[in-house]
């Protein structure tokens, strides 16, 4: 009797051909003339998802693109409940403006890698837990677990639907453990579990001076030009040793211990390799911390937008009535994003001064996540790395945000692992998006073995 | 025989029908699709300047708008000749957007007040003079000095293409002594002559870290966010008393005496009165100077625009390759504006981190400009002032800046009298802009008797 590794194994050929398939559909989230295209996508999953046998397929409306749904529940009670999470839009690509070197979809094969937007993010990830079902119900016509696969369309946009979505459908959701494959690693032979993200306090900040524009000769000199004042007070934002000034901030910070850090540097970057990646003149940071710590272990107050007057070419002599900061903070475990948020505020109440008015808005946040190593699904996650790769994963620590992670957890109750397949050099979001070829492979064994070790 | 004041009291109506005539042209520079009104209302000037007997009347192309030149140069080469500057291009003006309580181009009277876009700045005031040479021409059939008349179509768009045509037309241009009308007073029955204009040294500030933007998340806190280093280094261009830091900012800046800060005071309007005005939360500005000799007397660094990263609605989680700002100093006599711009340069480069890159670019500049009161050419305006308002006038100064005062010295090597005929409240670029018809005809007789004055 065939194995589901061994369906696999034969079906190698037949799995690219259709995740090709999948590629070729431009479903762009960002752009209203895509919409049918993210339609399209949405209903070609659902397709597979009815033909391998999954039940309860169904393309579910949400107020933007829809979430597609579906089950496989006959495991039994005492089996966990899984729930699979990825999505089928992408990032726009166009071949010649953003430089390419092939159509990005027109999905090809070069040296090994799969070339197409999506392939890596997160088509290419999240299709490698269709395969996995599929290789299970083709050939023991059954699963070791229960499954519910939620595969959305707006991750590209922020997810803006899918909390309303989650608590809709809270109890159809709900499930023991929730996998997403939506993260990379660095090196193709060294298998990576992503076990911390962190969570983000996302502010505005408007200072104003005057009630319009003023005409600088006029007044310039003699009222606090609101664009000047905003950078006083930016520039107050942090310390001489980088750490962030506001009282309070680092209160709830959980301390990195010595394994923690030793935990971080097994993957970590040296500064001169940041400098190349980034082009940048030198690395900067918080006093004490590696590049990767400060990126992965600690807490940043980011300026993520400036906008206050004139700013086309050439010189306008305006002495601007308002000046804008968009702001935010990437949190580690335990910080909580309200609490930051009021601390800011209440920071840069007292700094700022008499001359103008400035209002910090709370725009966005999100928790952060801390996933502990001796978790039974994190173990089984472990294990299934070892027979998939042949080699214990490291665990590693993103210095992003999934904010879905935190919702899984405060809606369905499920804690989150990242079943990461992708690499960091994949090009997610740029030109030659790529995937490779023994990552799916690899991926689609890694994911079996899961379900098989997390139904222990 | 009639007087040329007698002229112009028994031709006050036909005046004024006459400037309405030139108001209902939107002859808006800044918007491509008025070319043509531009160019209809050099066509009606010159006519005008025809009729009444001035010569070598013409409307001269420029790589923009025309200017319209006249002359009438009969009076001999002893006396001295008059370079009349003005300009008959006005700020855009949108009855409901801008709320106007009347059509900006039909021009109607109020309480005494033209209310019309233009009728302050400048048609009304630049049509003072050509009333005053009509009042002349038509009566003793002769001025008493050498006239020249230079009216452009580009003040509202930076006199772009005005450097060229003095360059270029220099010899016919040469002048003893330049006028301007194009400034206000404070009350109507207070002269002022505006006799100090500040320069402006605008320049833009580029900073940048990494070569592209990268994720917050993936990368902040380990390089120097630009937004951040820009505003650390704005916040050090001023010392914690409001001075400017930069390192021989003040060195030639001439000081405030007794005498100029009396004179600036006999003008000053509270601190109140400026909040009031501006509706700024409180007054701000170099330590020891009252907000006038802030704004008059002394040089200042203004933020002029800020621009980074994400600056729409919402939130991006961008950490932006680059940031902006554009920063003008407003100068005062005798600084020099290119070794301010060197200045703030060094100064820049001294402070930035060795985490960005930074780079300041000179943009635009222009000369400071002081005119001693006991010129003769200014003891001839003052004359004329007690003349034509009964009483002595006052010496003002503004903040702002004229440069085709510098151009005037440096290329035609005429001093420039600022005969203002303006109040200070009519509106210039703002709705319901207005022309007081007491200004009107007190102008007119002022600008009579100074020409009379100025041939002594």
């Amino acid at each position: 009797m065939t194995t589901p590794i061994q369906y696999a194994r034969d079906h190698a050929e037949t799995f690219r051909q259709q995740l090709f398939e999948l590629l070729r559909i431009p479903s762009v989230s960002t752009d209203s003339a895509y919409t049918g295209e993210v339609r399209r996508a949405a209903d070609w999953l659902a397709a597979d998802l009815k033909r391998i046998g999954m039940q309860n397929v169904a393309v579910m409306p949400t107020a933007g693109h829809p979430v597609v749904y579906a089950d496989w529940l006959n495991a039994g009670a005492d089996k966990p409940t899984v729930l699979i999470y990825g999505h089928y839009d992408v990032q726009p690509a166009d071949q010649k403006k953003d430089g390419w070197s092939s159509a990005p979809f027109e999905p090809e094969v070069r040296d090994g890698f799969i070339y197409a937007r999506g392939s890596s993010d997160d088509k290419g990830q999240a299709f490698v837990h269709v395969k996995t079902v599929e290789s299970y119900l083709a050939t023991d016509g059954k699963l070791p677990v229960n499954v519910k696969m939620l595969l959305e369309g707006e991750e590209e946009i922020g997810s803006k639907n899918l909390q309303d979505f989650l608590k809709t459908y809270a109890d159809m959701l709900r499930a023991d453990v929730a996998v997403i494959s939506d993260t990379g690693m660095t090196d193709v032979d060294q298998p990576e579990i992503t076990r911390a993200l962190r969570g983000l306090t996302y502010m505005q900040l408007d200072v104003q001076a005057s009630k319009i524009d003023l005409h600088s000769g006029g007044y310039g000199g003699a009222i606090h030009n609101p664009a000047l004042a905003l950078a006083q007070i930016i520039a107050k934002l942090h310390n001489p040793d980088n750490s962030i000034a506001v009282p309070g901030f680092y209160d709830k910070v959980r301390p990195l211990t010595d394994t923690d850090r030793a935990e971080i540097a097994s993957l970590a970057l040296s500064d001169e390799k940041y400098m190349e990646i980034t082009g940048a003149p030198g690395i900067w940071g918080e006093a004490g911390y590696t590049a990767d710590e400060r990126i992965t272990g600690r807490p940043t107050l980011e300026i993520n937008g400036l906008l206050s007057g004139w700013t086309g070419e050439g010189a306008k002599t305006v002495l601007p009535a308002k000046a804008m900061a968009k702001i935010s903070c990437r949190l580690v475990a335990d910080q909580d994003p309200v609490e930051i948020y009021e601390l800011v505020k209440a920071y840069v109440a007292q700094i700022t001064p008499p001359t103008v008015r400035a209002e910090l808005k709370l725009l966005n946040m999100g928790d952060a996540a801390l996933m502990e190593t001796d978790m039974p699904e994190m173990q089984a996650a472990v294990r299934a790395y070892e027979r998939g790769w042949g080699k214990a994963p490291l665990f590693a620590r993103t210095g992003g945000s999934i904010p879905v992670v935190a919702d899984f957890k405060r809606i369905l109750g499920a804690p989150t692992i990242m079943l990461g397949f992708g690499l960091n050099t994949d090009g997610a979001h740029g030109p030659d998006e790529h995937y490779s070829l023994e990552m799916f492979r690899k991926g689609i064994d890694t994911a079996i073995y899961f379900l098989e070790e997390v139904a222990k």
